[in-house]
């Protein structure tokens, strides 16, 4: 039996799937938080070159990948589909599992995918330094590893409970040429904001984005621009090779999902791979598609949705999204990248629109999860993709229980090398499960009051 | 232009390949360290299950590789060629230069690809526990990996030093269930004899593996074996995947390698790209095989051949190879895998014999090759592979001085991502170049007299 398929670099998905073609409602669009109107084009012009702000409007169904991405795409894509036939035997349930190996890139996760693109339409744009925040790194170190390879210079805002719980990210960035500090920094208005209420602030993705954006935007020569990992729409559109390959990699299995899971923390790597079969579910295919969120970070299954802002300090437009409020500061659990108040606003309407089913999970067993599946399949995982394997675990569990055959396919989202140290505190009983208490709900109910309404 | 060659699963080689079917001379026999006699299967049964005694003496060309080791292989073999496009633009230099992936593995080294066959073979044999030494590290989470596949107890030896830089390898081995030791301990005789003489010894390969043989040899069950991750037959021998598979991804790529380069501390990875070659050379191809040690262990460049023991309390068998002495304990520099005093006896040899030319690297340089392989290929490689960098850096300088063109093939033997604390210390100007001091080759001299004579 195969265990693996690779396609060949000519198999490299020559456009990414744009979902905005077929979803049945399109997300309210972004507004501008001093107006209240829908934010323009020359809104985020200080913030990203043109290239990605069309991107990020486009209703084209299919976006061109331009050669010279590709071409890098090439130094680890096609990524494997592989057969996992040894965590099927641990779980004993009537389930054939398939997964994504995103971790095979440089970087060792899918941030990559869309890293590169960044870099490079900031390239043509003339572009010469990039600001950028990171959770737990991953997307720090994609980064880092673009600007490199396109030449720019790279400033990353590392939140800083995963500063230090995550050494070796740092020092990834590093050996790629980057900086990288711990948020918040003293460095910006925004930073010094945090420290003088909380001087010992475990830092958030939304605090370390306020301190990128504000970095980018207030350079006198107008030569910085500001990357975002996830949440946006050019984001989730470049992810979507991963679910462009997954299709071709299943018909060379002969096989098809009736379930597709991704972690989601801003929603990139979950979309990559859920968009492309989601157009086949708006087309009428039996698919159920499920996003996993952590029980300290449920911005899915308990926030609601409204109009916030992405960062805390209030500099980016409102976005449409499920949120727990901008202000929230999440608990340090050590899947530093689902540590996010909000979600791609392209998400949060899929999720509106009951195509994507989301589903929270405790700390302890997404660790439990990851374990199994380093014992049986041999790659040790992140501990974000450890959300995915508990949504896995559950699903197998289930079908168990129901006596009913199921095929699951997830995203693989990376690799958990360099985020040992979460390993050893599991194994040593340190980590514990954290679930959002009803008050910190309402806190975030509170916190957008007056907004506007989606 | 392609970037990198995968084969099919099922094109993953069905048979290992023995060199010493095909070399002009065979080493001396391994010695009893008693009787001074050629040591026979009867001496080795404590310390190895029969199925690798058989595979360290024959002379078989081809050695069947047993369908369940090749369906643990398929987890992440065959592993990827890659053309190394962005590195060669780096150099400028007229050369290609392909090189073989094997940080592919859930390990992130090469290091699998005997520690699976070892631990099956071990299983096979009824054993219910493992124990080895580990330098860097590489060794003891591919054994680990391995065990936890085969359901077998796992116990790592891990020279303290290393244990030290690289804490995120002791939990790779504790995620795979295994235990993992710094060397010397109090629990054995020789980490006793060890620690009497020098409590604050960083440790040496040497001494590890004399604690890992005690160990085995004294378990009064019967059910513990000891596992070796280098410098044996069989071990060069499992490694030869490497060098078949590249055989044939070369012949996919049209091409054929001038110049072959391997970083070697017990041989392992080098040989198993090399050996194949040497087949090749050995019928008449011309072809400049390089194996790259560091100037402070320059086993190779300026060490005797002599009989020496494996270990530094003299638990092994006489080895004919090229040695530092025993007792020798090698600078504490980051590439702990290149750290120990001996060599394969096979490598050794076929130094002697003219087919492979040893060369030695400044640690400097080596780490400089290796952030600039980082900064074009974008993955990060382990400081072991840094000096096969360092070989092909110095390679395409020739070339370009020569206005020759070469095509040079290279084992990637490992990625650094656990390593990456040396990579900081790199970058903070506080690693330094260490050559040993001609005393040091004296004393090596010294600590075998008396020895018998290869």
């Amino acid at each position: 039996m195969t265990k693996k398929v690779y396609l060949s670099e000519d198999e490299i998905p020559r456009a990414w799937y744009n979902i905005m073609a077929d979803m049945p409602n399109l997300p309210p669009p972004p507004l501008h938080p001093g107006t209240g109107q829908p934010a323009g084009p020359q809104d985020l012009a200080p913030i990203f070159p043109m290239a990605l702000i069309e991107q990020e409007v486009t209703q084209e169904r299919w976006v061109p990948i331009p050669d010279d991405v590709l071409n890098v795409y090439r130094i680890w894509r096609p990524s494997p589909l592989v057969r996992a036939e040894r965590l099927e035997q641990a779980l004993g349930a009537p389930v054939k599992i398939y997964f994504k190996n995103e971790g095979v890139s440089p970087a060792g996760s899918h941030k990559p995918n869309t890293a590169v693109p960044q870099a490079y339409y900031n390239k043509m744009a003339g572009i010469k330094r990039i600001t950028t925040e990171t959770g737990a790194g991953q997307w720090g170190s994609a980064i880092s590893f673009a600007c490199n390879l396109y030449g720019i210079e790279c400033k990353v805002f590392m939140v800083r409970i995963s500063f230090e719980q995550k050494p070796y990210r740092k020092l990834m960035m590093q050996t790629w040429g980057a900086n990288c500090v711990p948020s918040p920094t003293s460095e910006t208005n925004s930073g010094r904001k945090i420290l003088a209420e909380d001087p010992n602030s475990p830092g958030s993705l939304g605090i370390a984005i306020s301190e990128a954006v504000e970095a980018a935007v207030t350079d006198p020569t107008g030569q910085t621009r500001y990357s975002l990992g996830s949440v946006l729409n050019h984001v989730m559109l470049h992810q979507t090779v991963i679910g462009l390959e997954a299709k071709k990699q299943m018909e060379v299995f002969g096989d098809y999902p009736d379930v597709i899971i991704g972690c989601a923390g801003g929603g990139s790597n979950f979309a990559g791979l859920a968009f492309p079969f989601i157009q086949d579910k708006i087309e009428g295919k039996q698919i159920q598609i499920i996003a996993a969120e952590p029980t300290s970070c449920p911005t899915m299954t308990r926030g609601p949705y409204a109009y916030d802002f992405g960062d805390t300090v209030q500099m980016t437009p409102f976005l449409a999204m499920y949120t727990l409020g901008h202000t929230f500061v999440p608990a340090p659990i050590h899947a530093g990248g689902l540590r996010y108040h909000g979600m791609s606003p392209l998400v949060s309407q899929l999720v509106r629109d009951g195509l994507i089913e989301p589903r929270a999970y405790h700390n302890l067993e997404t660790f439990r999860a990851g374990v199994t599946f380093a014992r049986s399949e041999g790659f040790i995982p992140a501990p974000e993709t450890n959300h995915a394997l508990a949504a896995v675990c559950q699903v197998a569990q289930q079908a168990k229980e129901e006596g009913k055959e199921k095929t699951i396919l997830f995203n693989w989202s990376g690799h958990g090398l360099v985020d040992l140290g979460a390993y050893d505190q599991y194994f040593a009983g340190k980590l514990t499960d954290y679930v959002l208490p009803d008050e910190e709900i309402q806190r975030a109910l509170k916190s957008i009051e007056g907004f506007p309404k989606p």
